[in-house]
């Protein structure tokens, strides 16, 4: 491994007119690897941004690779503050930035939602500055010493809207997350939290689990090891400090969660055995991955097969992808059919149905035979 | 994700005077992911590759990859056997192999290695030429068509020696893991096959588990899946066929392991409210982490750290870094240390011990503090 920070990749930020204005100055509070991240992501916008953490070495890392300006601006000046600290301190955050910014927008980017929007509500002030929010990104690192502009390119950001949140205040938490690079989805706290119990605490603690499994192995037998356990294991260097936090704050939907898996655990060790009940699972954790969005947002199950004949040649397989990628075309996934009786092979280029017509029309003209 | 094809990399092959000789000709039986990337590397570096699979069309893309020719030279001509095919069926590949190139050392590259011994063993028939191996890589994929020379670069491949193999066996299975970019370890069938369930059909199966309450999710909720979760269930995908094989010849190792996970996941089940008992979890997992190699076959807890003092400045980071990458030393790994009296931040760069001495003089000369 090389230095973890990431590469500096260009960043497509949708900057329009009035957001500089809208959104300088900006204070985040928390400069962690998501604060100093978002820090990053908005200054190479061109907005003014103030970086505060009690820890002073954070705040000044985070300047170091750009994120702003140690140090706050007069409250009533700030028009955005964003808060990235642990979700079990986040409530408390929120509401002594509500006080001390009167006329920001206030958001929060805890990875659990429901909880900090229940603690607030108790305390019976206003909220209709507050709009927590979301950013489906983060590392296995942590601190601002890997933060950097593209952490939530092509990434989703979730916004708890709730029906007492002005339009102007909704305007600038989305115009946060668009320089950031990201998508915005609406999602009220309680779905938030149910789907990121599935799609990434389950995971989180999956992997957990099986890194612990590594503790116990012989030396000899880790050298072993190759890039699946890697895949696997990857998250669980995660800081505890963070995920104690969000797993207690999130307990009831991961809960329900874990105990599916120990039904599909306790079925597994019962019928190692048996070859199709291992397929079972094994089919079973396929579909699962075949329902993961593609980074443009498709399921797998949407794409389309255009079936070539392989000749038998060398060389000629890297002459078809030349020819596909010669006209643009994206190959999603890849599988060889195989003709009984004619003995010939035949490869299935999956893609999106789109591309299906000019994919077709450039396989024919290059002189490849299709099936239809 | 574009064409599942891998880059072709430079492969750095240790070709040594006689190898040619030695290898030439090889038959490959089973031209999948595995045996055609085999033979691709093996034809790169010059060694006449045959190739035979009873699906004549993978047969067909493997040698469109450059993995060899179709079809089989005079028996007795046979240098070396690869026999890459299913677990389940490989003791009687080898069996017949052994019969039908007299002269050939055969090895068999199965995942798993013990039962098939046993199975040889039972036969009775003379095993001095055979010698089982398992090169350490793969890939979600299946098939010849994302075969690549370098597959195998800088993995490790499992030598299964034993005391009746002559020399020029050795020499043979040795020369083949050379020339495929590998370092070779040598360990018995069964220690070799404990750890395989460790290190990789743990993790495959855990993937599996995590991926298999994806089913479940409502797509507006998978649309929050983050990098996390398709690392730790990308080896999920794999082959169903392949995997039925593989668990089922290891399900004794393997039943331990899970039984193991089922206890740390009833624990966890339990104690879900409990802050100090996730992080437990968490930093179990952290551990286990740590104790993988890297790529150097180094595990992180032998590095060493050089603190160096973090100005408070723009940019300065990035100078820093390119000072360390001027002078070659890899960064494995980083943390930022506080001091709170003097409130300023330092950072632990973390490297291999013998790269010390260079990285301490290079920040030295650059003008950075260091902490001694």
């Amino acid at each position: 491994m090389n230095s973890h920070l990431p590469e500096q990749r260009d960043l497509q930020q949708d900057i329009r007119p009035d957001d500089l204005d809208r959104l300088s100055p900006t204070v985040i509070i928390g400069a962690g690897l998501i604060g100093a991240s978002i820090g990053c992501a908005l200054s190479l916008a061109g907005v003014r941004v103030h970086l505060h953490d009690k820890m002073q070495s954070h705040a000044m890392v985070a300047a170091a690779r750009g994120a702003g300006v140690v140090g706050l601006p007069p409250g009533e000046q700030v028009k955005l503050v964003v808060v990235a600290v642990p979700p079990q301190v986040a409530a408390g955050v929120v509401l002594r930035a509500l006080k001390r910014f009167p006329a920001a927008a206030v958001t929060d980017v805890a990875s659990v939602k429901a909880p900090i929007l229940r603690t607030l509500q108790a305390e019976g002030v206003a909220l209709d500055r507050y709009l927590g929010s979301h950013p489906m990104s983060g590392s296995a690192y942590s601190g601002p010493l890997t933060a950097a502009p593209e952490l939530f390119a092509d990434r989703t950001w979730v916004l708890c809207q709730r029906a007492d949140n002005p339009e102007w205040v909704v305007d600038r938490v989305a115009a946060l997350a668009r320089l950031c690079g990201s998508r915005t989805v609406r999602m009220d706290a309680d779905q938030h939290d149910r789907a990121v119990a599935e799609v990434s605490h389950l995971p989180q603690l999956m992997a957990s689990l099986t890194a612990a499994r590594l503790q116990d192995v012989p030396r000899s037998d880790l050298a072993l090891a190759g890039p699946g356990v890697r895949d696997v294991t990857r998250i669980a260097s995660s800081d505890p400090r963070l995920w104690r936090q969000i797993i207690t704050a999130n307990q009831v939907p991961v809960r329900e969660l874990l105990e599916a898996v120990r039904d599909d655990l306790d079925q597994l060790i019962n019928s190692l055995d048996d070859p199709e009940a291992i397929t079972r699972v094994i089919e079973k954790g396929r579909q699962g991955v075949r329902g993961l969005p593609f980074k443009h947002g498709r399921p797998a199950e949407d794409l389309v097969s255009v079936v070539v004949q392989i000749p038998d040649a060398p060389g000629s397989l890297a002459r078809l992808f030349s020819d596909i990628e010669a006209v643009g075309v994206n190959v999603e996934d890849l599988a060889i059919e195989h003709d009984p009786v004619r003995e010939v092979g035949y490869l299935a280029i999956q893609v999106a149905p789109e591309r299906v017509p000019v994919l077709r029309a450039a396989m024919v003209e290059h002189g490849w035979a299709l099936r239809s």
